[in-house]
Order: structure tokens, then C-alpha cells, then sequence
């Protein structure tokens, strides 16, 4: 599959940007779904690390964009236009709204580059006028593209050591096909033979900043595996959950409902900051002593280890994933791990992971509406 | 049900704190899951019109907190502490942590107020050191409280016509019990008729203000209707999606996948403020001037209106509830609404829709993981 060599191709995309002069302090990223979910997951997950904000421009919503573009200084900022066919309608309606709004110039333009596939309806604009742009391969999928341009761009520019991301995905993939890793064909096969009786996978994130990550992966395995197969509908529903506040919205029906999940806990042995918990006895308040003198994470850590543990007496189904701490190989591991369960998972239950034939029956409709 | 009567129970708070002066000029907000969900969704829906911040803290990951708390000034901030039981474990160990990182006095503190049931260990600890204690019904669930002191407190501090939110879902009400809202009896009934084949109930809000109402929802339908009955799990598993952006993410599935939902869209008919698109033509991307000249929310509602549209002719059920525009009485209706069906739905279903008994044996095991 295309994605299976970006971590050696998109090497030169990192060592092309890291030898240039970097002079924005902001990157304003516009684009939707598979363009904007695997960066936004990676700028969650370094938030703290960057070195220049990225702001991401997603949603035809007017107050949610109108909201933006207040913050928005066009003297400092670089514009990144990313759509993988080109044509994406919201891309293009809030690159649009950006050009009139902020006054931006286009001819030769040093502050507007696009992110696309060769030769698609946007990257011949940006010949047009002379604009920096980049491509993503023709043979990679929008949901599998955050390796790619789409990522690699706006992270590198932000300062995260990319190289270490795609080395990090590099390693996942060559133990997988060398057989290290077959874990995940179990969970796989797991998954599809028993994809009448447990339809749903819940991925329970406990990291704030794993959110986006959460959300990343709810597309990749509902976009890809949600197909038809003989004129059956036949798919798994992802559900992203947040630890510990999901403990208070969605455990108790994890618990006593329908045993039909699976449950994926995902969590971060190390953090980078810790907070302490003060050795504070406060009047009636006694109760919550137990955890005085302990840290922030490992109150979060062992929240996350009860409730799995309660969901194991419980009978339901479920499986942890620990990355040591978050930086760049880890998570470069952990997005490599994803692709390939879905891919595997595709490939258990018979269908094709990587199109998308659902969606234009809605886009048709759209455009005729306008008529 | 005890939040029946929250329409006019609650108004007298209104009254009391409108009467006050209030200097502060940010709200912190410590809480989580019933006691954050409710005033977070609305704080994101009237961002716009709020005339203080409220900062939530919630989740007790340290990155995320020793962010937040950098950006709070002691000075000008009022801090709310809500636990329904006033033993939550993660909103007593965050306060702590503020009281030592901050610095606070608790001695008669003005800036201090507590948010919990009457006579719990939180009012009695707010009781012993003179601090403002405000309570919630003992009848009243945290997932049905956000009509309580629990949501009424920050939002009219924060300048939001909290007496208009109260009277639209006193009219919803009303009405309901009046027999003229029955579609909502209608769709409890189909919802519970189908659980077998529509275990998945999927909420499609078109606009980004709605995203934390989207969650608080779906804590809502989560935990009352995930019950044991006759040692069975019963339930609807509720997802919540955002559009635009989620129809480059989950269509895929809802369109092809199996046929195990439901999809109700929510719209917002006219937005407060909106975005013209400007009648560009740019060079190869004419494909896109099909919306030149109308509007952002234009756009976003003939999105919605297509995909439901192609949902439709996909043989997805589905319906629609359209608000005219994001004000208080609409807001106030809508509330009730969705918790209105959700006990009609639990009454279907032959379960309690009060009650989260599944999520004891996780705290008793974590606190067991501590000693």
C-alpha cells in the first residue's frame, strides 16, 4: 500500500525544510478530514514542544471561522492550502473567504503554499501563480497521509523532529513484516471474526492531549472499514473516548449495557511535566486523601488501570496499549500501528480500506442543490 | 422526575445572583463529567455573548492542568468547586492542587463557592471554613443538572439570559406533558422497538458551537439508558458527530456500513453572525464557484440538508430538529427536549434512567490501588 514507504520518502520533504530560513510565526493549516486530522493530532500531542502556533481551519461554520480570522496577522503567517483531490468545497470556500478577508496577494506569493496531489485542480492553480507546492502521492489515501506532506510540513515547520517520527513508523513497519508484531493480525482477525457480535471498538485515550489522536483514529477505522461487500453492509463503528472524563459519560454503559465493544485503553507511562498532589487534609474532605503525596499521572495511570480492570471482571472484551513517554519515534510507532490494524482488519473481512465510494452521492446532492 | 421542576425551581438563584454586583472577571470551573458537561456546552454555544471567561478544569492530566493554570490570575478569578456527591476524586484532588499552586486562603474566602448536593462532605467542608455553598437537588442526577445551580451559577455570572434559557425548557415541558410535543413519545418508542437492530443512535450537529452540547448528549442517552435488566445488558450506544467536518470522517460508515443506526441531524436555521463567500473565479478551480456569492451558513445547512438527503435514499433513518437561532429559549427547549426523550426512551426500555450503579466497582478498585 502507498503508505508503507513514506517513512524512507517523505525523508527529503524534512531535510528540504529544515535547510531553508523560517521566518512565520504562525501557520494557518486549511483543510478538512484526512487533511487536517493526523496534523492536529500531532500538534495535540507536542503542543507544549513547538515552536510556532498552528491554527487549523476547518469548518464552513461562520462564527467558528469568523472567530479565527479575528487572530489571524497575515504578516506573520504562512498559509498552507491542503486537499488531496484539489477540490474540496470547504478548503476551497474558506481559502476563498481568507484571500477577500485578509486582502492576500497571490502572483508569486512567499506566504501561500498548497498541499496536494500532482497535477490535481490545485496544484495547477499554484502553477498558475507561481506558489510553493507540494504533493501527496497519487497511491496514499487522505486518512493515511498524515506521514506524508500533509503532516510532515506544518509539524517540520513547527519544529518537531519529524525525522524521528517517520524512523519510529519505519521500525513499526519492518517488525510487523518481520513477523514481530503479529499481535496485531490476532487482534485483527479478532476483530473481523467477530465483527457481528462486537461492532463497536472503543479506543479510551487517558491523555488530554491524545483528544485529537482519538479523533484521528476514529476516522481511519470508520472510513476504511465501513463498506459494502456483496451488497451487504458490513464495517466496525469506532468510538474515541477520554480518560478519566468518559469515566463519567460513557463507562457505565461500557459496564451494565449491551456487551457489544471492544475496548482499546491507550495510555502514557511517562509524562513529560507532572504536577504533585499536596499532602492537604481538608475538613469532610477526607475521602479524597488517598491519593495525597501522589502525582497528577499516576492518579490518571491508575484511574486507567481500575477501569480496565472493572471492565475485565465485567466480562468485556478489551486491551492496552502503553507508550513509554510521548516523543516523536513512539508516536510515529503508535500511528504505524493503527494503519496497519486497519489494513489487516480490511484484509480479514474481504473489503478495500482505501476508498471511499459512500461519500459522493452526498457531494452530487450538494452541488445540485446550488442549481 | 426531579428535574421537572428546575424551569421554576432554579429562577430564584437568577434572581439572587443578578442582584449582586460581580467583579471577578474569569470563572474557573472545576468539575467533571454531569457537573462540567452541561455549562461547558453552553458556554460554547453563547462564547460570543459571554461577558466573563470560564475556564473548565476537568480532566486530571498534568499537561493539560499546569497549562490552565498558568493562565489564571487568582486575583480577578472566581473559583466554583461542583461535585454532585462531594467526594468526586479528580475535582478534589484539582482543587487541591489549585489552593496549594495558587496560594488561596480558604478562611471566609469571597472567591471560593461550592456547588454540591446539601449536607455532602463538600457543602459541610464549604460550611466550616464560611464559604458561599450553592446546592443540587438531591433529586436531580448530575447528567440532568444542567438547569440546576450546576449550570445556572457560571452562565449568569457570565452575563447569559439564564431566566430565558429556564422558560423555553418550562415550555417544552409544558407542552409535552400537554400531549402536543408526542413525536418525542414516538421516538422513544421507536428508538426502544428497534434497540436490536438500531443499537447505535448517532447525533449529526452542523456547527461547531454545538460540539460540547453534542457531548453532553451523548453522556446523557450514554449513562441513563446502559442498565442491566433481568441480568441482561439493555442500551443505545450514542455517537456524536460534527458536520462538515465528520462527513470527511464517519459518512463513509453511516452510508455503507452496516445498517445499525439511527442519524438525528440538529441545524441551526439562521446564524448571529455569518460570512459572505466572494464571487471569485480562481484559475483550475472553478469546481468550487458553485457557492460564489451565497454564504458560510448557507453552505454548512445545504451540507447538512445533502447528507441527510443521501442518508435518506441509503434507507438510514433518520430525522431532523432544526433551531432557529442559538438563543436562550431555544436552548432551553432544546435541553429538555433531548432529556425528555431520554426518559421516555429509559421508561420504553423498562429501565432506571437514574441511577449509574456500574461504576462503583472502578473507584472502589482504584482506591484500593492506592493503599
Amino acid at each position: 500500500m502507498g503508505y508503507y514507504s513514506l517513512p524512507e520518502s517523505s525523508r527529503g520533504l524534512v531535510e528540504e525544510l529544515k535547510g531553508e530560513e523560517f521566518t512565520f510565526t504562525t501557520i494557518v493549516h486549511i483543510g478538512i478530514g484526512g487533511s487536517s486530522l493526523g496534523p492536529k493530532a500531532l500538534s495535540a500531542l507536542f503542543r507544549e514542544r513547538l515552536s510556532k502556533e498552528i491554527v487549523f481551519l476547518e469548518n464552513p461554520d461562520p462564527v467558528d471561522l469568523g472567530g479565527k480570522l479575528e487572530g489571524i496577522d497575515p504578516q506573520s503567517s504562512l498559509f498552507l492550502v491542503v486537499s488531496k483531490s484539489g477540490t474540496t468545497i470547504e478548503t476551497l470556500t474558506i481559502f476563498k473567504i481568507l484571500l477577500k478577508t485578509l486582502d492576500l496577494q497571490l502572483e508569486g506569493a512567499p506566504n501561500i503554499w498548497t498541499i496536494t496531489e500532482e497535477g490535481s485542480p490545485l496544484d495547477r492553480f499554484a502553477a498558475t501563480y507561481g506558489l510553493r507546492s507540494f504533493h501527496i502521492p497519487k497511491e496514499v489515501g487522505g486518512r493515511f497521509s498524515v506521514l506524508s506532506s500533509v503532516g510532515i510540513v506544518p509539524l517540520t515547520l513547527a519544529g518537531l523532529d519529524t525525522l524521528h517520527l517517520l524512523e519510529g513508523a519505519g521500525e513499526f513497519r519492518d517488525r510487523f513484516f518481520r513477523r514481530e508484531e503479529d499481535h496485531l493480525l490476532h487482534k485483527a482477525l479478532f476483530y473481523s471474526l467477530n465483527a457481528r457480535r462486537y461492532p463497536i471498538n472503543v479506543l479510551f485515550s487517558y491523555a488530554s492531549e491524545l483528544e485529537e489522536f482519538t479523533k484521528w483514529y476514529v476516522q481511519l477505522w470508520g472510513e476504511s472499514l465501513g463498506k459494502r461487500r456483496g451488497g451487504e453492509g458490513v464495517g466496525l463503528t469506532p468510538v474515541g473516548l477520554l480518560g478519566t472524563i468518559d469515566q463519567h459519560s460513557f463507562l457505565q454503559l461500557l459496564i451494565e449495557g449491551p456487551r457489544d465493544k471492544t475496548v482499546t485503553f491507550l495510555k502514557v507511562g511517562h509524562f513529560n511535566t507532572d504536577l504533585e498532589i499536596p499532602d492537604l487534609h481538608l475538613p469532610h474532605l477526607d475521602r479524597s486523601d488517598f491519593v495525597n503525596g501522589s502525582t497528577l499521572s499516576t492518579l490518571l495511570n491508575r484511574e486507567c488501570d481500575a477501569t480496565r480492570e472493572a471492565l475485565t471482571r465485567s466480562q468485556v472484551p478489551n486491551d492496552l496499549i502503553e507508550i513509554e513517554r510521548i516523543e516523536e519515534r513512539a508516536v510515529g510507532e503508535l500511528i504505524f500501528y493503527f494503519e496497519l490494524l486497519t489494513s489487516a482488519t480490511a484484509l480479514a473481512l474481504g473489503i478495500d480500506a482505501y476508498n471511499q465510494p459512500g461519500v459522493e452521492l452526498g457531494k452530487r446532492i450538494l452541488r445540485e442543490s446550488f442549481l
